[in-house]
């Protein structure tokens, strides 16, 4: 039932590219390296040197710029917008409604969330918008509707339930705020 | 040397229903929609309208109710028992002795564990119990043998050591418990 | 393009031995189980009574003792070294550079890091250290080169910002030591 087109790019036999089979065919760049087990939906678009680990999946409505990496077992779940030159690492979860910027770097089994009252009523979903050249720590939680400002960085297992101002450093659960230490300014290349 | 046996539902190509071959076929009922990369074992009972996401994983065992979704890469690691109207999201685990009441939300890359004492002697695995309307948020954890009470909510990334009361919310780790706020009462469809 | 090699042991269809094609095999020893969706590298070598989970991954570089579990998608990134005797729980992470010893117990959704400064220029990666007989908890972060002492106990959801003394319990974010309570003490097998 799962179709798999053709292969422009390098992609491993077991990766689906357009799924289910009846939609679009997603939009992918030059020089992508898909490996096996991973699924693009139908109605993606994703730049150039797209790359992936293994069962990664994007969902339907997703825009990623160029230079993107989804990590094994990762998940982008549909209607997010992505920037360039942005990490999704091992197991993390983008959900639906995220903006994500240039030069974003989201750790290992981080999870950002949409959902502020689940099983409640008539919940609004709002995704979270990380900013250019922020980092989301290993195992962080970010909270529906927050942001997280430019280069700013969430440290491991942190969970934001507020605003991350630009340029500063996100410690603890919930998580506090303070201004970036030193070892932590500069570039911003992944 | 894995089954692939008769799709009597949407069974995506790439979804194993019957795991390992010699066993007992799993028994699901109508409507089920299956996503590729899933693996449900032999011996496992499962109502109607059931879903899961790509890659989720239901071992033996386990018992679930109606309108149920396991979402990708999700576990339900075998001797569960769940009920109906139950959503355990993207990346989450359910352990062996679990048991789960109707309408229950378990977020993404939510652990619920089993063992006290991992690497211990004769540590007996006691899974914990997520009652009826209750919420797990993201990336939370839940210790062995917790009980967490009727429409409790807790929160994303805490960790809960002890049982939480019914109508509470439990933020922190430890979680501490407090009344709901209005917000979080109301309603528990999902 | 992605190879499946003879198969000496009880290895699924739909696992993968011999990761890209154009590597070496990976060297494994007797009395594997190695279940669906895995996928073992080129230039690994495993140990007897080696077991997986469905869709583990274990990278190029890395080196397994004897009677080690990598368990539903748990990842073992490459370039680490693991002892005998160890279980790396669902969707735990190791990344390169990892040292784990003997008769150690990595929890569901546990992270092992090695990148201190992610997104960051110049960085060197310094992955962790845990020594024999230590237990990292479900859903615990584990920071880039700390090392977690024999016997160590770090508990559930635990962010560890700093070395852990041997024997050790570790608790909270960051986390705290303290000794180990008597229930704590004891056996280390698995």
């Amino acid at each position: 039932m799962t179709r798999t087109v053709e292969r422009p790019q390098n992609v491993d036999e077991g990766a689906t590219i357009g799924y289910p089979p009846e939609g679009t065919d997603p939009e992918i760049g030059d020089d992508a390296t898909i490996r096996s087990g991973t699924i693009i939906y139908a109605d993606v678009e994703i730049g150039d040197e797209f790359s992936t680990g293994h069962g990664a999946l994007v969902r339907e409505g997703s825009r990623l710029g160029d230079d993107v990496l989804v990590g094994t077992n990762a998940v982008v779940d549909g209607d997010a917008t992505i920037g360039s030159n942005v990490s999704i690492q091992t197991g993390a979860y983008v959900p639906p409604g995220t903006e994500i910027g240039d030069d974003v770097f989201v750790g290992p089994n981080a999870v950002l969330t949409n959902d502020r009252y689940p099983v409640r009523d008539d919940a609004e979903l709002e995704g979270p918008t990380i900013e250019r050249g922020a980092s989301i720590g290993a195992n962080a939680t970010v909270l529906p509707g927050v942001t997280v400002g430019e280069n700013a960085f969430v440290a491991a297992g942190a969970v934001v339930t507020e605003d991350v101002p630009a340029d500063a450093l996100a410690v603890g659960t919930p998580s506090e705020h303070e201004p970036l230490p030193p070892a932590l300014e500069g570039g911003n290349d992944i």
